[in-house]
């Protein structure tokens, strides 16, 4: 017999099924047991007789996998509102000792580290399943949303001969014995490639070695980069970005009802405009707020990004602000120079719900601006010489961004620590599972 | 005025438009010259004057970035149909030298060297484009192929504190002063996610320090991984990838069309069932046929793959062929062994045009036989607790594969060298661009 997924069961009530998946859990009651199945889209109740529970059912630790057989029955005190009976109950693989942690429970107890830990049992969780349906769905929706605009997908290489975005935050290969290193973004490569496709994007895994532990940072996580070339300025790249924000909650919306609904979520809003304030005029406002003199200060704490999240909400009824005009000093090599105020850069970061999301701008696109920065910042141009050709030999105006895929999802959910909504986290500590 | 791309001419007959992009080639012959502008999408045909030519467009080097405005003619004598006329030129972006290859020719003729130093530059040619557009599109298929079957994507670390293939063939990272390894696939993360969403696919980067100068091996590549649950055995596997690689095939011949006629090449033929041969029968065949003794041989060389690929041709009309059967000792410790005959396993490679393009199989399901099979290897199972956990609590019956999207792009193109159609290769001499 053909077997069915759990979420099918409505469908076949009067029927005999097959059903397959994970012992989620027995439950024995007076006169009647129950075994909860789990399955890849939910979870079935099965009625167990007596001798079942004696037998066959009685003998297997949870998470053990089994195959079932019987009839479909309506019942509305079931969770889904059917129930299957009379089961023949075959076991496939029987779990070789009790899972220490009971994925039973509506929420899972443990610590943090001690989930994190047994990732490879703990991830089977309902609520832990679905904090990665949002991450896969946002990834379907950045794809679709971009590709509708024209944009081509890449893969660029992660060993690199040159830090990407300079400093020391990066990690070293031996690389048949010469060191190399892992990109910390796929910056130079996705505006080589808008030399040739004016339009492209990645999502892939970038390697930061930042030796601080916070709720917000790995040293290894997914980066969603786009970058288009002929735009005006930033702003082009601000629309851009509003668009692919909005397919990727279009795409949770779709694609994650439940997912939502178990996690107790509720989808944010892009607005029509997402609201923008110059970097200048939100330090002054921080500043003036929060009574401190913050005047010629380089960055914006993550305090002053979660009191300028809450202004955006009270004044502009938006999860999303802009805050756009970097100081050029804060923001990489490559950033291009807002023309009216030079110290100050035509680049954005996006907060969402309070927190850095995204950053983004345009970049130099002249090969004679790019010889000065680097000058500028006592940087040889010489081992970036492959890089460079693409702008000695034609570049249009052209900008981007990068979105955090981990950050995205985290703060979708609704959860304090990007490790939450991270399969296999990689942090200080943490290299294993 | 809103900027048109050279695909889109033909609606414009009669209308002035603004088309941009780089020079690709300025013309001149005895009564009349033309700039041929390169964007995105293809090449536009501009009619200049002589003061055009003595001015603006005279002293500007190829690649240099420009927008032209004019008027859209119908000429047949024109490479798309149609040209523009009148224009006024507005440069963008100067070049600031002329390029060390011409990428008006319609063949690049440097060596691979060359063209890999510059591929800044040499991206940029129709013909490098156009095999990148055939990997993009073959990622867009084998997602939208997988995505069907109810597959969920994942993205799995690769920084690694176990080698995941064992073996020597693997890099080295500083992980904050301690050993890490990159991942040489994401086998052990996308089984542990079978016991999650039972689907799973990922494409993304591996990492292979095979210290070998081939025409088929980079040192990092992208692989194209699927795994599921509840399988029968490989044989569900073998129908998995059929499905994908039509998936695939679909996707390049919806998307590529252009692609596909500047590269000369046929889209190849997926038939309804692809033919499969076992391994031992494969050898004594080719043994036969060359009149070589290789019973008792564990593996197939690149030219017996060859060989078998012409006889899969010749005798099924298929340029896909199975193997199946390999012998469990050339096969990775999680490899199911096949039942009845113990020494060959539940796995297979999958020829494409007579080159290994797909490896795969049935995995180990149960605890006890990974303790087992790793003892008989001399392998200490602690090292992979955090993977092993997910067969201590039950996993079914599962199995997977990985294409190597560089060597599907070679086959489909054509090319010799898989270097060719890879943006940036990593091998033992190249570590930049």
């Amino acid at each position: 017999m053909e077997r069915i997924y759990s979420s099918e069961l409505g469908e076949y009530v009067g029927s005999r099924v097959r059903v397959a998946g994970w012992i989620h859990r027995v439950r024995r009651l007076s006169r009647v047991s129950f075994l909860i199945l789990r399955d890849a889209r939910g979870l079935a109740q099965i009625v167990l007789d007596e001798s079942a529970v004696a037998g066959t059912i009685g003998g297997l630790h949870a998470e053990s996998v089994v195959a079932v057989e019987g009839l479909v029955v309506a019942n509305s005190q079931a969770p889904m509102g059917v129930e299957i009976r009379d089961p023949e109950v075959e076991v496939i693989s029987a779990a070789t000792a009790a899972p220490p942690i009971d994925l039973f429970r509506p929420i899972l107890n443990s610590q943090l580290p001690t989930l994190l830990d047994h990732a490879a049992l703990t991830l089977r969780h309902p609520r832990r399943r679905a904090s990665w349906q949002i991450a896969a769905a946002s990834l379907s929706g950045f794809r679709s949303a971009l590709g509708a605009m024209g944009f081509v997908e890449i893969h660029t290489p992660k060993i690199v001969g040159t830090a990407t975005e300079g400093g020391a935050n990066v990690f070293t290969v031996d690389y048949f014995g010469r060191p190399a290193y892992l990109a910390q973004s796929p910056q130079f490569y996705k505006q080589i490639m808008v030399g040739v496709f004016e339009r492209v994007f990645e999502a892939g895994p970038v390697f930061r070695a930042e030796p601080h532990d916070t709720t917000r940072h790995l040293n290894e996580y997914v980066s969603l980069d786009a970058e288009m070339g002929f735009i005006r300025d930033h702003t082009t790249v601000m629309d851009l970005l509003t668009f692919t924000i909005r397919g990727m909650i279009e795409a949770v919306r779709n694609q994650c009802g439940e997912a939502l609904g178990l996690l107790d979520v509720a989808i944010p809003a892009v607005p029509r405009t997402i609201p923008a304030i110059h970097f200048a005029d939100a330090l002054a406002m921080v500043g003036d707020a929060l009574d401190e003199d913050l005047s010629g200060e380089p960055d914006l704490s993550p305090a002053h990004e979660r009191w300028l999240g809450e202004w955006a909400a009270r004044e502009h009824g938006s999860e999303f602000l802009f805050v756009v005009g970097y100081p050029m000093v804060k923001r990489p090599f490559y950033t291009h120079p807002d023309p009216t105020r030079p110290r100050y850069s035509n680049s954005f970061d996006l907060l969402f719900r309070g927190l850095e999301l995204v950053t983004g701008g345009q970049r130099l696109h002249r090969y004679d601006d790019y010889v000065e920065a680097l000058a500028a910042r006592g940087q040889e141009p010489g081992a970036l010489d492959g890089y460079l050709e693409a702008f000695r030999y034609g570049m249009p105006p052209h900008g981007g961004f990068a979105i955090g895929l981990e950050r995205w999802v985290a703060q979708v959910a609704g959860v304090a620590n990007v490790r939450e909504v991270t399969l296999f986290p990689r942090d200080l500590q943490r290299l294993a599972p």
